[in-house]
């Protein structure tokens, strides 16, 4: 809802029934953390999860410095938020770098370092796959697999993983690794958005709307009902004809799909 | 190259010192199939594949059998070329369509038919894993694992995989199912490009010249030899840039890259 400021945005859920909320660190930051938290918490609304800390695949020690007081300023606006959750997007290769390996090993290498503090604050991290259409520039960790691999070096209630219906819907293990998620109590956060093509220039804004593409929704959210998860169900949709429109009608436009494609 | 046609084609391999050529059905059938076979034999050339069958995940019996015939007119234009191998990519989910486990069984029960048939022309058929970003539109087999599943089905002389580098250079498997691959003798083909973002809208002409993305290409090919490949390796860009220039100069320019960044 890139076109509603926070106030209009709490105020918006509120009269569409919505009782759950994901936040963007940018937005929220532009309004005031504090202000931000006090708003949402006098509204009844609950925070599902903060967007997102991350993008710590940097090799050189000034990168991996900065990226980690970066994401503890974000777990501390998590906490001030009172977000369960703050989602990590891992980051891309660095700049000429080929080795994917290397990266994703260093992900787990920061978190070491970040995961306890994190926990300290009652900040939970969830592990984002994203599409491996992002591997080289945004995400190195492409499949659950991958981030399950990562987390589970860490005890589950410092280390989750985030699970979107339009980055993992075409890997034939996300029904085995769901499971695993599951079973080790590993899913912090489930998001959906459908997958539509043709795919725009950069590929990073061409989220569907739910109903409008080719994932089976229904059937994604019933493996992440049959995993035990039981937490709020984040529609995450970043597309410009969305964003054109009045935030009132696309929210209402959501709940209904999401009643037709994924209840 | 596709600004040359099939005579520039061939004396461009010649002229350049390359041995082996991967061919498109509809620059040979423009030209002819018979006359393409006789200039590429004369000239010393070897064909190295014949792209493209397969796009039979149709869920009609009336599309099944189209594709079936189409597929059947691939292979004997393969066996005319003396290609070994007819590349085959699976086709995407038929509209509106959201079960990609079943247009991935559809695709095993075509090979059924078409795999022993070819085999009797001298034809290998290649199923080939296109990155997921393809799934919805163009490939439902996306991973090397997936290819191998379905490839298994079969006698590993009628049905082999393609690996690609594009397609599959993230997934932390793909060491592991190059083994599996080698293993049961089942690689037909090599195909290099480089992963370049942005990718352009529409993402199909977004391969990259080699050496310019982040694709460790020479580890990628230093693993198709310890799976035992000594076949011919394909480089295969689809970029209006390259095209946009003259065949000469980018054929040069791909030997010298190969040179350098896979040799």
């Amino acid at each position: 809802m890139r076109q509603w400021s926070v106030p209009e945005l709490v105020a918006g859920c509120v009269s569409a029934g919505v009782g759950a909320v994901g936040l963007w660190r940018d937005p929220v930051r532009g309004f005031g953390v504090r202000e931000t938290a006090k708003l949402v918490a006098g509204a009844g609304l609950r925070v599902s999860s903060l967007c997102r800390g991350g993008f710590f695949t940097a090799a050189d020690p000034a990168g991996r410095a900065a990226a980690l007081a970066d994401n503890r300023r974000a777990v501390e606006e998590a906490a001030e938020l009172g977000a369960d959750t703050l989602v990590l997007v891992s980051g891309g290769l660095p700049e000429g770098d080929r080795d994917l390996v290397g990266a994703r090993r260093r992900v787990a290498d920061v978190l070491g370092e970040l995961a306890p503090w994190a926990a300290g604050h009652g900040v939970r991290l969830g592990i984002e796959p994203l599409h491996p259409m992002f591997a080289s520039d945004r995400c190195v960790v492409s499949t659950l697999g991958q981030a399950l691999d990562i987390a589970e070096q860490f005890p589950a209630r410092e280390v989750g993983v985030v699970v979107d219906s339009y980055h993992l819907w075409w890997d034939e293990r996300l029904p085995a690794e769901l499971r695993r998620a599951g079973e080790g109590g590993r899913i912090v956060s489930v998001q959906l958005a459908d997958w539509v093509t043709p795919l725009p220039e950069g590929v990073l804004l061409g989220r569907g709307q739910l109903g409008d593409g080719s994932i089976d929704l229904r059937g994604f959210r019933e493996l992440a009902d049959a995993a035990g998860y039981r937490g709020p169900v984040e529609v995450e949709i970043f597309q410009p004809a969305l964003w054109a429109r009045d935030g009132g009608d696309v929210l209402r436009e959501v709940v209904e799909r999401y009643r037709e494609h994924v209840e």
